[in-house]
């Protein structure tokens, strides 16, 4: 696998753990389309090699990510067809980078301190383990510039409900570490982005013990199962397990727990 | 906009705010056939009325709404087919008035003390914003009478998942405003209703910075995200985030935002 | 109704209560191929027979369940066609244990601690009310094992959403009673089993106040509102409403409220 070039992205592989690093500090990290192209590339080239088997997504500076880049709009001439377009375009590829990021087959996991709002906050809802400081300001401004936020919105539903996200769209209120953890957007609330990088650590040792295949295998049945009944997955999930218990890693994964050793990859430094 | 001939509901409306209140204090505001026609027509002439903003539904008296008006049912002769018929359509009816309130467009916020049980606790959980007391006793009782609370369920789903509403719906229990909290019924809890009226307070000040068009495509995107898939979304997502930033509020929020000022529907009392 | 014969499966029917024990204590009352048929037959046995009003499942001895019974994957040849065809079969049979659970018009109590692994946590996720002590192990390891959690995800997700279940499924982490209280796993966490059969007493208590035909529609629409949205199920709630209005249970329910008595399900035993 190569990684893409990337202008806006950081990307620091190590062993099986892709650190990838939003690096506009400058802006706060916006989301403009460079940035947003970046992540989409990355995500993609990776998605069919489990020897990448975590990616891990940071803010350069003092914030993770501040939202859409509003300079863009500065002057966008809402009569002009072809920057309309372009605005749907636009929003249309976020959407998609939202959308790639919750696909991912790897295990994502997010650490945001400063400001984590409107793309950003949509970014915290796609992550499968996200970690936040107790002061990182959380939360869907959109509608106080008068637009709602269109393709954030069906993810954080996704994430914490229909209520919840509908209370938090409707007020554009601003939240800390402690009530997005009770909402669970957030799953670690740490002082500080040196104890946001101790529970990565942690979070680690689980995430790598478990078997890339699985972990994927895992996501795609979840996702499946957000918007079908259980019973309509029965035999879908019966094929997958034995699929899955006859490849490499069932195999070795049962061998392993017999003669009571690490299976293959789980050994040494997490790569596959 | 003209505001229907209610009877069973008093109506007061404070510039982009509606105040409707349940008015049947002595039968501790049972939903009878006249309160939900009451209800029902309100938010349907309110619906495409963007200076309307919010609805606020408190109940008179003692109670925010005991559920059902029983008395209704003790001469119900179940053996009468035009008797059946008559209580099929109220129930239809009952449930019409939630999926109504769920619909509309605008924020709508309750404060409940006293009872809030069977159709009560229906409404807490289609409000947008649900502020309770402590005291407030609140649930589905249905099942302790030998039915299931029908229409209620579905919009209790929606609300804290189908996982709690079965518990709640199989054990008839009574909860309180710390449970109601923590189940994601209620937002806010008080002490009493007049520290209810100050949480109101600010809960507006949060809405009325919101566009209203935004917000009520925020509410129309998150009941699409209930069933379906956020990838089956981005296409709209991006026509409608285009058509709102192409609109009147997305070009005054825009603007006022780089001019460092309120915009238009932010401004003074809050009328649009 | 008779009940079936079982080995795997302690049965002591006490008036309207089925108590139903995993007991295969040396094995840790992991679900083997015995097991799973013997909890199916059970709940297919009093499916439709709403005198057994309740079911609750308890683990004998130190666990409540540990899972799957890997022994049975010893010698396990993943290259052998017939024996491939087994696991499938034996992995949809076990989905179809907790749809069964998942579906059962009684309410469905459980009381777990020591371990709820696996396919024992899947089982706890498909109780309507589960009861778990401070120190019950509960989680999915699979993935620590080269397989995901297939069968069980579904119904982790239908009880606590995708979000959670997609974390603890990639972390394979174990989670203890405070946690799983947290997430909406448990719903009472106590000290110790014998504090469990109080809590289980006064939950009786609650459920046994409810009609059972109530209680069985009342799963039935929560169940159809898991994947509908509200307003598709308006007619539907409209029929089955004034349907169980007209029946026994809605008639007596409704002349017992006005002539301030129990209603004849409520009465002494909780016989029906």
């Amino acid at each position: 696998m190569a990684l893409p070039e990337t202008t806006a992205l950081a990307l620091d592989r190590q062993d099986g753990v892709l650190h990838a690093t939003l690096d506009r500090p400058d802006a706060g990290n916006a989301l403009d389309a460079g940035l947003i192209d970046d992540l989409v590339n990355t995500f993609n080239a990776v998605r069919d090699d489990r020897s990448v088997r975590v990616v891990v997504l940071r803010g350069a500076g003092d914030h993770f990510c501040v939202g859409a880049d509003l300079n863009a709009l500065a002057d966008f001439d809402g009569d002009d067809a072809s920057a309309r377009d372009e605005a749907t375009a636009h929003s249309r590829r976020f959407g998609e980078l939202l959308e790639t990021v919750d696909a991912a087959p790897q295990a994502v996991i997010a650490l945001a301190d400063g400001a984590a709002l409107g793309g950003g906050f949509g970014l915290l809802c796609v992550a499968d383990i996200t970690i936040v400081t107790t002061d990182t300001r959380m939360g869907m401004p959109e509608a106080r510039l008068g637009v709602p936020a269109a393709q954030i919105l069906p993810f954080v539903v996704a994430r914490i409900g229909a209520a919840e996200t509908r209370r938090l769209g409707i007020c554009g209120h601003q939240l800390k570490g402690g009530e997005a953890a009770r909402l669970g957007i957030a799953h670690d609330v740490v002082d500080d982005a040196e104890a946001g990088e101790e529970r990565i650590t942690a979070v680690l040792e689980d995430v790598l013990a478990c078997a890339p295949g699985a972990i994927a295998e895992t996501k795609r049945i979840v996702r499946a199962a957000r918007t079908a009944e259980p019973a309509a997955l029965l035999d879908a999930g019966a094929e997958t397990f034995t699929d899955c218990l006859t490849g490499d890693e069932g195999r070795d994964g049962v061998r392993a727990f017999f003669d009571k050793r690490a299976p293959y990859w789980a050994q040494g430094d997490g790569d596959a």
